[in-house]
């Protein structure tokens, strides 16, 4: 990853030490010099089409000893650059896995992979697919059927096919189709989502040609009929030059005139991030995005590494071909290879530093995604405050927290994906869901249970999003259980003779398996370490998980969803760590058969107390579509914090300035307002002051 | 209310009718004209101690047809001004309740209410307690075992008695006492609350005088010790002045440089707010703080009255004084009561409104209550983004919120609450938790599994936080219904082959009571108006609440606790309309029996389907302290939103004006960066351009 430009002011550091970090994304020239390798190992005449060239992080046993050096700063050990990636020979399905030793130029392994295991979608491929399906005879004859206007554009979207077992073991593609409104075919930006069509064409990605097109049921029921000549609709645009835009909206700035309070240091690809005590390195590649690693706060040892595992979106109509509509976002698309490009001012707000990265297309040649991701601090409202009603002063400190921004599009959806901080040792990990509901036709005057109606002719289905979040804790060492606490009533005795009484109760999580939370008897789950006490109650050391209640995985424990989707029919998986178990949903997710995920980690039934465990965090919603959802949707926010509990012996925002007018430059609307002296203090009339300093003179 | 002042600059406009809303806030004049005419029924020399002096709102059936003549710009009803008082005979327990007529100058009705009726706590009485407390002879006595050092100052907290049946008739109050820092006594804002006494009086309001002292037990058990020698302890202070403060945070400005989109229209004390579409009627009350009246979006009615209806914190220690600590903040003391000063950049941050208000004091007299309200707008992140991955055009919006801020203590606590608008057509009612945890002294090496030790000597016992929010709708009209949604799994047929069908399933709701949410099925609550159709899809506009899972009152049935508290034990109760049902735990709550909240309304067992219904919808915390915790705790947040359902025909927010560069003025951290124009295209290359608009050269 590259910062946008060098700068003398503030921030951006260059790195005491000097070569590549372990840690650091690939370079160009390390991506280049893999794909050497690689393509050195077949004749010189093989087309190889890249589908990963991705950083093989070090053993866990080799990098925690690396950053214990590197944060005592002692010398620093040698560790093996490695990278990991997936090839196919061109139009075969022959899906290779190696990994390459560039420190020692050498192959580690290059392996075929067996049956059912695919790799995910790319860029290149999505267009090429799009443009052989328009050029089909079969399709083209379909579209016929349909007698659109002169000039209408056909618009596809390839999707992963999915998995039922129905002669699926080939990498396949089902096909979704839509026009541009005929009314504004020349728009490259209409809203085709609002115009779906009834035909789906199904392509192997192998031969890369059209196998067969099926068709969609547009009814109540399974009926399907022949294509028919196609009911022209209204369009439903969400461009800003097809609406009537509000005009009254003043604007609003963040500004912070002595520029922005973290600092960026950049090591080649890799950054630190130091703000207000925490400390962390970003990295990002092809299928995480941003990875955050050895996540510190005043210096002390919280997460060896976070990151968005997977996310699973299953679909709630059980009719062909929507049965097997189950997108994993990352291990078929890529959170970083979907990453947009958030331009200044649109997508982050206030003093922006903008990382960008470098990633793999499908030659094998590095690709430069710029301003992948955003940091910028931001105004969380009051952090905490208390006005002593004797005197009436008021102390009160504002929230300030630290934002990394990431949005990524993957076909029709945008997810934005955030990284916040705050000053009381709080991380929050924050997903809204927008862009556009993935739509299919419906027949007028039908309804379905399974969807919602959102414009003429245009059904959009019922849907889960379940997002994991993968938490590697370090808190305060290496060696940590999972616990949970849950709020249990006292029975009625003479100890609790009024039926009041109520008590805490720890559990020990001892195997590894899949868990939930609880809000009826307030069961949250705790990573603490036993061997560091709260110096003030003797309590271990913990930080607690704030996952919010969600409908689990639907689908049934026979389905192939359920068994694809490891992590989505629970709140929480917690394992013990393995080198190379990132992904919930199992490494390979594209038309999965599943039992490679976190489930099955979990049946290895390993004991976790006192270990090096990973937890993976669940959490989601179940979308029932609304009108209000189309033609783009609102955002629906959802977040999972972790939080310390007896970690600290205060309060760790307690040391947070007060927050007063000369720092924080608020204006009255009326400009006309008097303000008076204040102190703090109770004046001579006994009356109290109120908190602020007096306002400076410049107001 | 009053606003600050006036301003030709923006949005304070006059209302275009004059005389007084009949939902306006009671003005000063009023006030004393009311407690005139009650200090009129009695002897001239009686001594009457005012506890409330409220505006009695209209009768529903007079209200609705007024306001709709209001917004079509009719001729006006007159409708009577109606003032509710409560007020005690001073030193007896002689406590009424009238309703004086202001407009007729009559009285309506001045009656005693029964026994085990009291009222709220009123400051002057606070202090007055306090100071009886101290002077008492067995206090000292008291107080005199701890030997405490020369100058020490001792702090009692009054709380309302609570309830257990046993001598709790009378009015009385428990005393908590603690010690200020003896190194620190001269500081009047020194943290008591980390020196907790074991010592608690308790005082008969009516007679004013110590009537016992009780002793807590400060080891495992009930095990009540004699007053010994006080062993000194650490302070723990949370002013600033105590602390070492972090000097590395940079200012962060938020700038409305053409001023604020918001207009508030004074009409005497009565506010309206008018924003994106949005406008509403802001009240202000002692008991209840802000209120909300006659929301509207785009004209149409949405919302009647949305107000926080009660709150209860009841305490997990099962013995003797603590099983009947169970406070009602609103009820026992009062939101508006309690407001906070909120000072220019303390508490709310950008181009600020500020209003404020009047109530009466317990003499009856008008009391200023400035800057109770806080008004400004925030930027929320992102609203809503889609790019279309064929040309990199992305379209996307910012979120702007308008947020009405007000801050309550109450003793130790703080709640901040607010109700946040966005342009998405939703309410959110925000609650954040935060000031000092209520205390009580542990010896040293215990540990209790009702509580957290959070400083030596300290325990902070585990208590519930359940909030009630009142949500009186017109959604479309005044006849609605509720429903609840569910999203159930098909079982495996021939229609669902592969075990993935789901479908959502409605049922009306049809008779007052109460119900839970319930994640494990998505069910989800929403208010509809069956006789306005979605035009696209047909379905009852309707608003849908996102109210997150809680754990209930543990309390068991049978108690106190949980007959008084008579909302705590469901996420929902929904009942018929009544004139006069506002408070969810009964009117009068102080020491209260229960058998007069939202409960026992719902047990009448109403239909309420396509009437005028309420619907209190319950939110919480169980907090556990952790150390974190103290001495002031960082904001803990949970909100409630309301959100659209098939209301609009399309996103509401899609005409909001794109985010650009332009109007947003983000900056980067590095300032030497070039920019290149972008013009939301597909440039000549193929490449896609950004969504910005070349940044102005102002930059």
């Amino acid at each position: 990853m590259a910062t946008e430009s060098a700068s003398t002011s503030l921030p951006l550091r260059s790195a005491k030490q000097t070569g590549t970090h372990p840690l650091a994304p690939l370079s160009a020239e390390e991506i280049e010099g893999t794909v050497s390798i690689i393509k050195a190992q077949w004749p010189t005449n093989a087309d190889l089409q890249f589908k990963s060239v991705t950083l093989e992080e070090p053993a866990k046993a080799e990098m925690v000893p690396y950053l214990e050096a590197e944060f005592h700063g002692d010398s620093l050990p040698n560790i093996d650059r490695r990278v990991s990636v997936n090839y196919y020979l061109r139009k075969t399905n022959k899906f290779h896995e190696a990994v390459i030793n560039l420190t020692q130029q050498s192959v580690e392994y290059n392996v075929r992979l067996g049956p059912n295991v695919h790799a995910p979608i790319d860029g290149e491929e999505v267009m090429e697919i799009e443009r052989i399906t328009l050029e089909d005879e079969g399709v083209k004859a379909e579209i016929a059927k349909l007698q659109l206007p002169e000039g209408t554009q056909v618009i596809v979207d390839p999707w992963p096919y999915g998995s039922d077992g129905i002669d699926d073991n080939e990498r396949i593609f089902q096909l979704f189709m839509y026009i541009r409104d005929p009314e504004n075919s020349s728009e490259a930006d209409s809203n085709h989502y609002a115009l779906p069509l009834a035909i789906s064409p199904v392509v192997s990605a192998e031969t890369m040609k059209v196998i067969r097109i099926d068709h969609m049921p547009t009814g109540k029921d399974n009926t399907l009929k022949e294509t028919q000549p196609y009911q022209l609709r209204p369009a439903n645009e969400y461009l800003p030059e097809h609406q009537k835009l509000r005009t009254d909206l003043k604007p609003l700035n963040v500004v912070q005139p002595e520029g922005a309070s973290f600092a960026v240091t950049e090591q080649g690809t890799s950054h630190i991030v130091e703000w207000q005590k925490w400390s962390f390195r970003v990295g990002f590649n092809a299928r995480e995005g941003m990875v955050l690693y050895d996540v510190r706060y005043d210096g002390r040892n919280l997460f060896y590494r976070l990151s968005l595992s997977d996310m699973n979106i299953p679909y709630a109509d059980p009719r062909h071909p929507f049965h097997k509509k189950s997108a994993f976002d990352l291990g078929d698309a890529g959170a970083g290879a979907m990453a947009n490009n958030l331009k200044l001012g649109c997508d982050c707000l206030g003093t922006i530093h903008y990382l960008s990265a470098v990633l793999a297309d499908e030659k094998g040649a590095p690709m430069d995604m710029p301003n992948v991701v955003c940091i910028h601090e931001q105004d969380g409202g009051i952090g905490w405050k208390h006005t002593n009603y004797r005197t009436g002063r008021a102390a009160v400190v504002r929230n300030r927290e630290l934002v990394l921004q990431s949005i990524i599009t993957v076909a029709n959806y945008e997810y934005i994906l955030a990284f916040m901080f705050n000053q009381a040792g709080e991380v929050t990990y924050e997903v809204r869901a927008t862009g556009i509901l993935s739509t299919q036709p419906i027949d007028d005057g039908v309804e379905v249970p399974w969807g919602t109606v959102v414009h003429p002719g245009v059904l959009a289905t019922h849907h889960q999003h379940i997002f994991s979040l993968r938490v590697d804790p370090m808190i305060d060492g290496y060696n940590n259980r999972l616990v949970y606490d849950e709020a249990l009533p006292m029975p009625r005795s003479d100890f609790n003779p009024h039926g009041t009484g109520y008590y805490s109760q720890e559990t020990v999580v001892e195997t590894s398996g899949g868990y939930d939370v609880d809000y009826s008897n307030n069961r949250t789950f705790k990573i603490q370490n036993v061997d560091v006490r709260n110096p003030i109650n003797g309590k271990p050391v913990a930080y607690k998980i704030h996952a919010p209640a969600f409908q689990k995985m639907i689908s049934d424990s026979e389905s192939f969803n359920y068994k694809r989707a490891e992590f989505a029919d629970r709140s929480i998986y917690a394992v013990k760590y393995r080198d190379g178990e990132l992904f919930a949903g199992g490494k390979y997710t594209n038309q999965s058969r599943g039992g490679t995920g976190v489930r099955s980690w979990a049946d290895r039934k390993e004991n976790i107390v006192d270990q090096d465990l990973v937890v993976f965090v669940q959490f989601g919603i179940n979308h029932i579509p609304r009108i209000e959802d189309f033609p783009v949707m609102p955002c629906e926010i959802i977040k999972v914090s972790l939080k310390p509990v007896n970690f600290f012996d205060k309060n760790p925002a307690l040391d947070v300035a007060p927050s007063t007018q000369e720092f924080n430059r608020s204006t009255l609307v009326s400009e006309a307002h008097q303000q008076g002296t204040t102190t703090g203090k109770v004046n001579a009339s006994g009356e109290p002051e109120v908190c602020c300093p007096a306002p400076s003179s410049k107001l």
